[in-house]
């Protein structure tokens, strides 16, 4: 029946994000592959008083039809919490609360792609966002990564190339799949070149909250003077991703469109998880909570890069990033990180990571991968790291010997 | 900036479902444009001891990541649901759960249509459908609706006329906006053309359960062989609307492919709902539930009919469902539901409709107009057909002596 689908569904490229949560590892193996928040860091019990109390409060009116941009305090909210954390001018018009990031990332792709439309992504770059785009198969540019963010000079040259470029999506802050922020001066620069060349600027930042050494940055929307950059974030890193809520703060008229765009795709999202956010918020702060997971997460951080530096061999490279979920390590190109993955790591060291080579538009670099520190105890970042690297000086040594991996 | 946004985001379609909830009445206004359930039914307190026993049971692992596909004993309940409730063979790998009905088409059109495909549609059919399906550009063609469900003639001919036909969306029960059921040997000879002409049939049924009286028939589905038929169904108006439940129902070959489309769209549907519905469904009986507001939403009905018949001039025809929510009824050609409501209804009575137009895809009729009996008691419902009646008299009258409306 592969014929009756549409064209989106048959070039199949929305397996991208289903790929990366594959394999399993029995009880004990250690998972450097997961993007999750330390579930031990949850605050149950406050979320369960904040469901009690928003039932209580609006009764049945909660389990109606609610409004598609979402509960109007919540976004009062969101965007106060744009200006203390983001810098960012913003009122309750400037919101839409979505189902998690991704669907942030779907309606954007709705809202500006047609077939073939021209979008530049960092490489590597977050898989979900590929995924979202490609439902809209559009045509991907990708520019390197550098330590301090996207190479600018190849993007400019890229941008002149190619005058109708409509978006640029970017993860600035601890960067999914490497780690790496985006210094102050492109964040700068970038808008600039918005200008210039005309593009939007998607800026996601579900770990922007997150920074665990080093100097805050101001988000690159507040850099933003017509209306070019528009901002996504969530609580899925610093609360919970299983509520499934996120948010857009961007120009009236763009929140305005990317509501009907919802309105159609599904009509809203669940109101009492909307209401229990809210008096969450009203009840807790957050801003705490945060503070209270820097500490846990700066500690696991920092036992990975210490394991890191002391196992792994000089041809070997990664990223020390200040912030976020993950580390991003670079083999000798010669390494398919699918391959140590499949045919060692998982079979003999059960530990796993995310192959590189799905958080390439173009999949055409195999040598990376996405290591978790936030998920797994200091003990077990010992362990792991450490038959990690044995495994990988394994197979350079069989590399150099002629039995290519 | 126009010119950056998607073609589908240009052409407006999607404002269709907007348009519909517009209109303030103040506050002893009656209102017969809602399609919502009657929230003095919600099952608020058994719905408040589900979500606090779903969190007591699962803890932080409801509000990490869960499956795409959605929480599986909550599948495998509404499995039974559809067997027991359609006569649908089904297991927990036939169902995806979806954010509400409405991202059940959404999903659906994304896995289907091309821009330009071609899709029947009932004529008039319901506005949430057209909305959604836009989003891709199909073409679409309307067969006329008859007291017994689609004119199956006239579908005959548009399906030989047009042998590439992908999709026919229908409302089988107590369709929205007409209330018309679709008969038993129609059911049949639906699922023959399908198979016949290769194509496939959305069965969308959010009021199957909500039959008020008359013989309750088997779904469109349990008479499919080969996959012809997608099932759609949501708790939207069975239980309540904001927990924005739905589910599809179709061949497990259908259902992987729209759970990979899901993901890419917002990754999943929040857990703790689910896990609260399945614990619902757990401890109360959801077929009790249903059954303790027939009689509530029965008694609008036979009033709704009752004035109707006793107040209506003979050129306004009207329906006599058997269950859901609404009646359609037809005013002489001439007169143009909208008008009637922005001129006379809205700021002279105080009484709401849902004007015909936005319930064709192509807008080519003005004269219908839905109405909802089952969010207004019966002396409302007296008062504000009693009034309709009149201003349609006077509507009438006023073309008559050539001042059209």
């Amino acid at each position: 029946m592969n014929e009756v689908f549409a064209d989106r569904v048959v070039m199949g490229s929305e397996d991208r994000l289903a790929e990366m949560f594959g394999g399993s590892l029995g009880e004990d193996g250690i998972k450097f592959s997961a993007g999750n928040p330390n579930a031990e860091l949850f605050p149950i019990m406050q979320m369960k008083k904040a469901f009690n109390k928003a039932i209580e409060k609006s009764g049945s009116q909660i389990f109606e039809y609610q409004t598609v941009s979402g509960f109007e305090n919540l976004r009062r909210r969101l965007a106060q919490w744009a200006g203390q954390t983001a810098d960012i001018k913003a009122v309750a018009d400037n919101i839409l609360i979505t189902q998690g990031g991704q669907q942030a990332l779907d309606l954007i792709g709705k809202l500006l792609l047609n077939a073939g439309d021209e979008v530049v992504v960092e490489a590597p770059t977050y898989v979900g966002a590929l995924s979202a785009f490609d439902q809209y198969d559009p045509y991907y540019y990708d520019v390197a990564m550098e330590d301090d963010g996207i190479n600018l000079e190849q993007l400019e040259s890229v941008l002149q190339a190619h005058p109708n470029i409509k978006l640029l999506y970017t993860v600035p802050d601890f960067h999914n799949p490497t780690g790496v922020t985006l210094s102050l001066n492109k964040r700068k620069k970038l808008v600039e070149l918005a200008e210039k060349y005309d593009f939007f600027i998607l800026e996601d930042t579900p770990y922007r909250d997150l920074r665990y050494k080093g100097t805050k940055l101001p988000s690159i929307k507040s850099f933003d003077r017509h209306g070019h950059v528009l901002f996504v974030s969530s609580f899925s890193k610093i609360l919970m991703p299983g509520l499934r809520v996120g948010w857009v703060v961007a120009d009236k008229e763009i929140i305005d469109r990317l509501r009907k765009l919802k309105t159609s795709s599904d009509l809203e999202t669940p109101g009492i998880v909307l209401a229990a956010l809210d008096q969450y918020m009203e009840d807790n702060d957050l801003r705490k909570h945060i503070e209270g997971m820097l500490q846990t997460y700066r500690s696991r951080l920092d036992a990975m890069l210490a394991v890191l530096d002391e196992t792994m061999p000089a041809d070997v490279h990664y990223t020390r990033p200040e912030g976020g979920f993950f580390i991003w390590l670079t083999l000798p190109e010669i390494i398919d990180a699918q391959k140590l993955l499949s045919e060692i790591c998982i079979p003999k060291d059960r530990i796993s990571f995310v192959p590189g080579k799905v958080f390439y538009a173009h999949r055409n670099k195999k040598n990376g991968m996405r290591l978790n520190f936030s998920g797994v105890n200091e003990e077990r970042i010992n362990v792991g790291i450490t038959k990690l690297a044995k495994s990988i000086r394994t197979a350079i040594k069989a590399n150099e010997v002629g039995a290519l991996l």
